[in-house]
């Protein structure tokens, strides 16, 4: 298949006069997830009412959806399900992890990682006592860090800043020879960059659905079980959708086939429907011809930015093997300069303390706008528009 | 002020035909709903794209949602947040509970509670080791197992298949005394019967907003936490959106203030989008109001099931004030008796083993309808048309 790039672009809906540079936070809106939501609500919610939960489907949609989402990161059907959030997510790999290692206490993470990866592990060690530790170091240590000792790695395959990618196959071939078990965590790599789970023998992964997957703002996470471990998981977060016959209503908890045991609570209906929209679109693309444009994209405006702007500092590997699909350059106005661009209708965003942050997504983004970009940016920082007052009003940090 | 009921009536959209007494376990939609829910999608989350999160003041809506659920259940403003399920919400309140009671290993809960809720307190004890414990009791003997060795008491206020009603005020007085925090799920109270948390020194509660507070399906949860404890704990699901300053991205969690720490993950902005427009008929209506008309629909069912229908055992508290909003009746061949009701357009629902279960919500149930669905019943058990095959075929637990 050769996918269609004037096509998926054609089916968002993108508003006039912006050149979106930001779908690695919030993806935009599939013009056929007006629709979708509209039947979800109307036709499902209003007219089945509570029958809309075998009627319409609703109680299968985070095995379904999984399994759609489960092609691009190279995942058999019936190894990902939907729910909660990639926070939640993250503390039930890590709890399932740990308790399949036993006798070992430690995560390891790296100081790249998105902090409420941190912040819920330190949660659960916390929770744990009894001498479980989370132990950091820095992303270009983390090899040389994995030990014998450790229970669980847990790293974010790009990093949210620079882009910067860990080389998962090599990192979980490491892992596995210590004895380690991985959490990946994917929030910059589904649907930005090809990911091969099942090929690089990854035991978990989680991600969000919400930046390349364009499910809409607080559209739910995925969690991926390897196989071979998924019917040894006890769920630490053991909700009744989990449970091998959630509607038997017995007292005692017994885990769900599988992945079906990563289930929790009731999921939320309007949010999977938008989902399926965005979905429909992945399905006329293959990850390997939006990898080609992502590069494409990326290489195009880093050399525009070097060229046209010598002030701002690349943050991201230049080698585009080396991160995913978004670009970071770093200034020390880095907030005012993001303010003066998003008031040129060029949006990206701003990462404490210096990051200027665009994303490439080629279901939508055109070469076009990336020359635009590199255009208002050039503009931004020659006339040192970002100097002004009223891009300064605002605390840096927001 | 008077509630005017036959608004609030006009103010969801019922399909024709159909007598819905299941509103207990997914509410109708609100006619402002669907509008809402197009707007968050295609001029906020369409047009606004990331900027939304400010410009449409998306970040707030879990705190400013959850002020005005706690007007119906008695906690004041900045004490109730949105996220999550509520079996998660359950989890973070047992942990958050049990840390605030050092030294003491057993969570007491009941029977007759929601079996998620048991199913997450046994997650958690059997995560934490340590000979920590559930311990579970039947419902009526709840007050003599609270003992000074407990740590905390977990209880569904109202029973999901009976509507039997525990004594809030009385068990938490009964707990404190002995030194025993208490956890309330709210799932069946929130909405359903005037609930004064504030008044009744309750500790946590949580609750879910897809029944009688009709956010759709899979809408969010919301938890409760006293103004003198909140700021004491220390959440074990320490999620980025419950951080200090979360855009601050430190590496090490510092907890927000107050309510704000038991956030987590990214909010379901669409499913608050619904859940707001439900609000804003909760909003012109009194408690007491809809619980004097709760009392009456209850009645004038059970009256005319039991003089039409003397085969039906009546299964909640005959007393209106031991009950909740819900009218349960058992039968042996429920299932086949539900199926049958429903061929029929009167929505309610089967509970395991033998329970008939039929919610009264009066938004938008009238007294017509109490009448039409026990004349329906009636046919349905004189006719035994609940014996005939096409509502045999399907196994008597789904």
């Amino acid at each position: 298949m050769t996918s269609d790039f004037a096509a998926t672009r054609a089916a968002f809906d993108l508003p006039e006069g912006i050149i979106y540079l930001d779908g690695n936070s919030l993806g935009p809106l599939p013009r056929a997830a007006a629709e979708r939501v509209r039947a979800c609500v109307q036709d499902e919610w209003g007219q089945m009412l509570i029958t809309g939960w075998n009627r319409a489907g609703w109680m299968d949609l985070p095995a379904r959806l999984g399994d759609r989402i489960g092609r691009l990161i190279g995942a058999a059907p019936g190894t990902v399900v939907l729910g909660d959030t990639l926070s939640i997510k993250v503390y039930q790999a890590l709890a399932s992890a740990l308790e399949l290692n036993p006798g070992r206490k430690v995560i390891l993470s790296d100081t790249g990682n998105f902090p409420s990866d941190l912040y819920m592990a330190d949660g659960l060690v916390r929770t744990l006592g009894q001498g479980y530790e989370l132990r950091t170091v820095a992303p270009e240590a983390v090899e040389a860090a994995i030990t014998p000792d450790l229970a669980v790695l847990m790293l974010t395959e790009v990093d949210y800043r620079t882009g910067r990618r860990h080389d998962m196959a090599r990192l979980i071939a490491r892992a596995h020879a210590a004895g380690v078990l991985v959490v990946w965590d994917l929030a910059h790599s589904a649907g930005a960059i090809p990911v091969d789970l099942a090929g690089a023998d990854a035991d978990f992964a989680v991600g969000c659905t919400y930046k390349y997957l364009n499910s809409g703002p607080g559209g739910p996470a995925f969690i991926y079980v390897a196989p071979r471990l998924a019917d040894r998981v006890r769920p630490a977060l053991s909700g009744w959708l989990g449970h091998e016959a959630p509607f038997a209503f017995d007292l005692g908890y017994r885990p769900g086939r599988g992945i079906e045991r990563m289930r929790v609570g009731t999921p939320p209906v309007l949010q999977m429907a938008a989902l399926s929209a965005s979905l429909d679109i992945w399905d006329r693309v293959e990850m390997a011809d939006v990898r080609a444009r992502s590069i494409d994209l990326t290489e195009a405006f880093i050399r525009g930015v070097e060229s046209a702007c010598p002030a701002l500092t690349l943050a991201s590997p230049r080698d585009p093997a080396q991160r995913g699909s978004q670009v970071s350059f770093r200034h020390p106005e880095g907030y005012a300069i993001m303010q003066a661009l998003i008031a040129r209708g060029v949006i990206g965003d701003f990462r404490a303390p210096d990051i200027l942050r665009f994303g490439f997504t080629p279901l939508y983004t055109t070469m076009d706008e990336v020359a635009g970009a590199v255009a208002v940016l050039s503009e931004v920082m020659e006339k040192t528009l970002w100097d002004q007052p009223q891009f300064k009003t605002r605390a840096r940090v927001t």
